[in-house]
């Protein structure tokens, strides 16, 4: 029965009940952290085989034929580049390889566009600069352009992506420069964007001529469940309406081997490319070319990368599984709690009552369970409604996970009690 | 005797001798590549050891208690901020590690200046701002100045450093920011700031209040001869003056161990260190960690940094000798030429007769050596005399150097004899 319709002295009795759980686990003194969407011991194990993939002796030439330990080959190696165009259906030509962090890449791109603009246009500094922000969203994309003075524009996102009437509307306005999104398996919404969806993006007509939009790419190839999604090459949409200028892509292997040391992506047209390869020869000599290699050697290819991404799988559906049983059988039915069933991707997305999001959160800090903190998913931190929290199954033992589902599941019919008992 | 003393048909006998032996170079159809200071394949072999310091089994954690693997620890592993800190003579919490390349650390931090001012003031961008640049200096370093639109001031250098008269007065100037330079083994110089150069560099009282240093100590631990330099540590000097705040230094591994995949680090007081790590948590999550703590396997602490420096000066010393020797003996008294004898680093830097370097250069390139462009060592590839050149004799084998040598030495004297006979 939900919630709503029950009267007030049972729903004051479950509250005395679920007090009586919350402290039991208060005692506990438990430790557990599910703020941040890390892999797992065992999932770093699988990458453990970089660790000898090179070694010295080994060939320290590859294609282009320059020592991999010296200076030089400033776009990075090209074996690596063909593999990341591989899976994501790129052309190797269009690939710059970066460090360990695609969020860096994408900062730094911000960064370019606020000193110099985008291919000869004027720089967006001292400009009034605003960006479509799809929500829930990812708070690390918000935290860039928070740090550069950009408005926030946030976007709700439904199954299909986010909200494009909204969008196309929204870019009428010449102020409106670009948009941070996560195409495929979302975070923290695990949605991919439809067909339509990344269509629409496609023969977007903004009034900025120097519109760009951050495809950041992070789950292209990070299925979880055996029914994965699939998402439109966005570039190929783009070339029927000569709009793929407007894209900056990336990715990186930080949820494929280590996010301790792992190599990134940039994926832009030409005409972007030239302006990132130029700020690019005053910026570095060359990234880590060895890791660069290591990971070809690691992989051999694309199908390499892909097989591996099975095994993360078989690890992750289990720790997804909990978290969406958890949910099912303790919050189902009580008209207090929504949630997203993503096929790939790092995160499920909750959604408690509204007004409840920052009580749930601190209720389970209480009780030694760390979420994402409530609002982070929102531009400013700000969520209007304070009810969306992340979580993230990945990082945490199964056993620790149904702990912690525990804990976050009395801690949402709490909140929950509370508000409705007006407590 | 001096070219300058010679009669003209001595000068035109000597110039049909060199010419001939100009066109038997030709003839060699020689590709020899002296235009970076790369280390060469015996140095890089040196490091290889880096491959299998660090297996799978390895415990994966330091004194920071996170996984090396996953993500974390924003600002780098202890134990390398110790080896760093050790070897500069700076305090290990003053230190901030980065990825593989001390040029990108410089090119943001003036990217940071620009965006978002130092330490609160205003933002660089659409203010005329005005570098100091000691020249014979280090081209990327003028690179990075020009791609940000920032006005250079040439300051002359000898044997002590930079003129300090001169950087007194032009401080002055409250648009005058700050300053680029590589404070010991200097590129292309090979000078080492005296101790009372950096005295005084420690007590300028700049009009700026953001004015910043950024102090370039790439060659640090690169003697190369049995008599090497010693650089005063600049944040001991600076602190009886209270200006901590004007240095921004930098390091790295990039000729240490392998330039291709190295580690780096920047060094400020903690005003500014503040300022770059709340950066730094909007920009990356972190650099790589498992390539840190390769680091620290293969030397275990600054001793061993010491001691793997040593096999490199024996392996460099030969080359720069033989660079020596061939200047003296082939251009030694004739009044055509002067260059610097450094006990380190990774330069020599050769002053022919005005107006010749750009000949020499393009002698060399038309008989297969290529040399550092002529004027790359000033802003905006003007050098003014057209004399400086820089010679980088580190990544050809010594029979190449050799043979490099020969070739440069004629061009030397034919593009002086051409200029004493008006040719």
């Amino acid at each position: 029965m939900e919630y709503r319709e029950m009267n007030k002295d049972a729903l004051e009795a479950r509250l005395s009940e679920l007090r009586a759980q919350y402290e039991a686990f208060q005692k506990m003194q438990l430790s557990l952290n599910m703020a941040r969407g890390k892999p797992g011991k065992a999932q770093l194990e699988l990458s453990d085989g970089l660790f000898s993939a090179l070694q010295a002796g080994d060939a320290m030439q590859g294609e282009d034929k320059m020592d991999i330990r010296n200076y030089g080959v400033l776009t990075g190696i090209g074996e690596l580049k063909q593999i990341f165009a591989d899976l994501l259906g790129v052309k190797k030509e269009n690939v710059i390889l970066g460090g360990g962090s695609s969020l860096n890449l994408m900062f730094d791109y911000i960064s370019q566009c606020m000193t110099h603009g985008v291919c000869g246009g004027s720089p967006w500094f001292g400009q009034k600069i605003k960006f479509l922000c799809p929500v829930p969203g990812y708070d690390r994309h918000f935290g860039i352009l928070e740090y550069f003075g950009i408005e926030m524009l946030p976007v709700e996102v439904d199954e299909n992506g986010p909200d494009m009437d909204m969008i196309e509307s929204l870019v009428r306005d010449p102020s409106v420069k670009g948009m941070f999104c996560v195409p495929k398996y979302s975070n923290p919404g695990g949605v991919t964007f439809s067909d339509e969806t990344v269509d629409r993006i496609a023969r977007l007509q903004p009034a900025a001529e120097d519109f760009r939009i951050i495809w950041d790419n992070a789950y292209a190839i990070h299925d979880v469940s055996d029914t994965p999604d699939t998402l439109r090459e966005i570039f190929s949409a783009c070339k029927q309406y000569g709009t793929e200028d407007h894209i900056i892509e990336v990715a990186s292997f930080a949820k494929v081997t280590f996010p301790g040391a792992c190599v990134s992506c940039i994926i832009a047209s030409d005409n972007n490319l030239a302006q990132i390869e130029k700020r690019l020869s005053y910026q570095i000599i060359n990234y880590d070319k060895v890791n660069q290699m290591r990971h070809v050697a690691f992989f051999k290819d694309a199908d390499g990368v892909l097989a591996h991404m099975k095994k993360h799988a078989a690890i992750l559906k289990p720790k997804f599984d909990a978290v969406l049983h958890a949910f099912s059988d303790k919050l189902g039915g009580k008209g207090i709690a929504e949630w997203t069933k993503p096929n790939g991707g790092y995160f499920i997305s909750l959604n408690v009552m509204d007004g409840c999001a920052k009580r749930v959160v601190s209720l389970c800090k209480d009780a030694g369970l760390v979420l994402t903190g409530a609002g982070a998913t929102y531009p400013k931190k700000n969520d209007p409604r304070d009810r969306n929290i992340r979580i993230a199954p990945t990082f945490p033992s199964t056993e620790e996970l149904l702990q912690a589902m525990d804990v976050l599941c009395v801690c949402v019919e709490l909140a929950s009690l509370e508000k409705l008992l007006n407590k």
